[in-house]
C-alpha cells in the first residue's frame, strides 16, 4: 500500500478545520463538509426517512438487489456527525457487500445526553427488525462513538430478549469513556486529529447531568458483560489514540465467548475506511468487512428469489 | 456450528491418555497417535527429507500446482510433537489455500533446550528462502510452541536482515513462557487438556541450564519488539488457557504497527483447527486462514505459468 496515500490522509486530517473537541454547533458543519467533500457515485441512492420516529437515511446502490441491511451509527463523539456524513463509507460497503444501509440520525449531546442516542439507535433497530422479520439479515455497524452505540444497542437488546443481528461491524469504536487506553499516550504524536482531551470533552457532554459514571457498562462497553453478542469485526488503525479502545474490546469479547475478529491496519488513523476512495488500506479493510458480512448474513428472501 | 461436535472434541481431548506436562519420552508417541488417528485423504503426499541438515516432511496435494509454500512448526511445548503430527492440519490448509507445506522436525527439549529448536527453524527458513528465491511466496506458520518459534524465527530474521515471508499464521501460539496470562485462571475449568502446570513444566525443559529467563524476548515474543513483522493471523479458541497468549501477542503487534488479525472462535480448545475433519469451527477457521493467505501470498512463478 502507498506511503504517499497514507501521508495525504494524515495531512488532510491534521490540516482540516474540524476539531472533535470544539464547540459542537461550530464543528458539526465542518465535519459534514469534510466527510462529504467527495461526491458519491451516480448509482448511490440516498433518501431521508424515519423509523420509529427517528430520522434516518436510506442508502442503496441502484440496479442491485440487496442481500440484507446494515444499520449504521455514525461517529462524532456523540456530539457531531450525521447519517449523511457516513454515506461515503456506507456506499463503498454496500457495493462490496451487496447490502443496503440505514444510517441513523440519533439525537446528539450535549443538547441530548445519554441515553438519548442509545434510545434512538435501539428504537431503529427494533423497528428494522419488525420490518425485515429476520434478524439474520441485519448487521449493526458503527464508527467511533457509533461503534460504542452499536455494542450498547446489542447489549441492551440481549437484556430485553430482542433477537440479535447476524453480526456487528465496529470501525475504530470508542469503547471506554474513562479515556484510560494506553494508546492515548503511545499514539499521541501519531494520531493526526484526535486527542485524549477531545474525547474527554465529548464524554463529558454525553454524561454530564445524567448521573451515569464514565465507567458504567452502558456507556463504556469494555466494562460490560459481552456474553451472547453476535460475531464482531473490530477494525482499527495502528496510529490512532483509540487503538486500545478497539483492542481491549476485542480481548474482552474473546474472554466472554464471543466470535470476534480484531483487524488492525498499520500506519493509518481513526476510521481510515472513510478514505477508501483515496487510500488503498481503507478499500482493502472494507473488502475484508464485506467478506465478513458475506460469511455471516443470511440473504433476505427477496434477494434469494432474485 | 454444532454443540455436539464441540462436546465430542472436548471429550476426545479430556479423555486422551496424552498429558502435555508428562514425561516427554512417554508422551511423544501418545500425542502422535492422537494427531494421526484419522487417515489422510489419498491425494495427500508426504515425504521425508531435510533442509539445511534439519529433518523435514514435505506435504502437497497430488494433482495440484502449488502457489507458494507454508513453512510449518508443530506444537507440543517444545518437548513433544512432530512434523507428521501436523500433517492432518496441513493437508486441510494446503488444499484450501492451494499451497504446499514443509513441516520441520526441530530438535526437542529437554534433550535439546533453547536455542536448538529456534536454530533449526531458522536454518530451514533460510534454506527455503534460497530454494524458492522469493520470500513473498513463503508463509511461516506454527501451532502452540510452534507459534512461538514462528514469531521468533521472524524476529531473529529481521535482526539479521533476512527477507520476511508474505505472512505468518499462528494457531494458539504460546507466547509467554512466564505463564502469566489471565486465561490460565479464567479458563482453567474450561480447557480440556492444557494446564498452567503443564506449560510451566515445558517452559522449564526449554530453558533450564540455558541462562535465558522466561521473560526474555527471544523465548516470549509478547515481550519482544515486533516492529517490522509481516502480516499476522492469530487464531485461538475462547476456551483455552492460552487465550491470553494469543490476544496479548495480537495487541502488542498492533501497538508495534504490524498488520495483525486476531480471530477468536468461541467454545473451542487449543489448536481446534487440528479437528477440522470433525469440527465445523475448525474447518471454518482454516477457510479464513486460507483466505488470509490468498490475500498476502504472491504465487510462485511455476504456479503462475501453470
Amino acid at each position: 500500500m502507498s506511503q504517499q496515500q497514507r501521508e495525504l490522509v494524515h495531512r488532510i486530517l491534521r490540516d482540516a478545520p474540524f476539531d472533535l473537541g470544539g464547540v459542537p454547533a461550530v464543528q458539526r458543519p465542518l465535519l459534514d463538509a469534510m466527510l462529504t467533500a467527495n461526491p458519491l457515485p451516480d448509482d448511490v441512492r440516498l433518501s431521508d426517512g424515519e423509523l420509529a420516529g427517528v430520522p434516518v437515511v436510506f442508502l442503496d446502490i441502484a440496479g442491485t438487489e440487496s442481500r440484507g441491511v446494515i444499520l449504521h451509527l455514525h461517529g462524532g463523539g456523540f456530539a457531531v456527525g450525521s447519517a449523511r456524513g457516513s454515506a461515503g463509507l456506507l456506499a463503498t460497503l454496500a457495493r462490496k457487500s451487496g447490502m443496503r444501509a440505514v444510517a441513523v440520525d440519533y439525537r446528539l449531546a450535549p443538547e441530548h445526553p445519554y441515553p438519548a442516542a442509545l434510545q434512538d439507535a435501539t428504537a431503529v433497530y427494533r423497528a428494522l427488525l419488525e420490518q425485515v422479520d429476520d434478524a439474520a439479515t441485519i448487521v449493526v455497524s458503527g464508527e467511533s462513538a457509533g461503534g460504542n452505540l452499536a455494542v450498547e444497542v446489542l447489549i441492551s437488546g440481549l437484556r430485553a430478549g430482542v433477537a440479535m443481528p447476524a453480526a456487528a461491524l465496529l470501525f475504530s469504536p470508542m469503547t471506554d469513556l474513562t479515556v484510560s487506553g494506553d494508546s492515548y499516550r503511545t499514539n499521541a504524536e501519531r494520531d493526526p486529529n484526535i486527542t485524549a482531551a477531545a474525547i474527554g470533552t465529548r464524554a463529558k457532554d454525553y454524561l454530564d447531568g445524567t448521573g451515569t459514571p464514565a465507567g458504567d457498562p452502558s456507556v463504556s462497553p469494555i466494562f460490560a458483560d459481552l456474553t451472547g453478542l453476535p460475531p464482531l469485526l473490530v477494525q482499527a488503525g495502528s496510529h490512532e489514540v483509540l487503538l486500545s479502545d478497539a483492542t481491549t474490546l476485542a480481548v474482552r469479547a474473546a474472554a466472554h465467548d464471543v466470535a470476534v475478529t480484531l483487524d488492525v491496519t498499520p500506519g493509518v488513523p481513526h476510521v481510515f475506511q472513510a478514505f477508501a476512495a483515496i487510500l488503498d488500506e481503507g478499500d482493502a479493510a472494507l473488502d475484508r468487512a464485506a467478506a465478513f458480512l458475506g460469511a455471516h448474513v443470511r440473504a433476505e428472501p427477496s434477494a434469494a428469489a432474485a
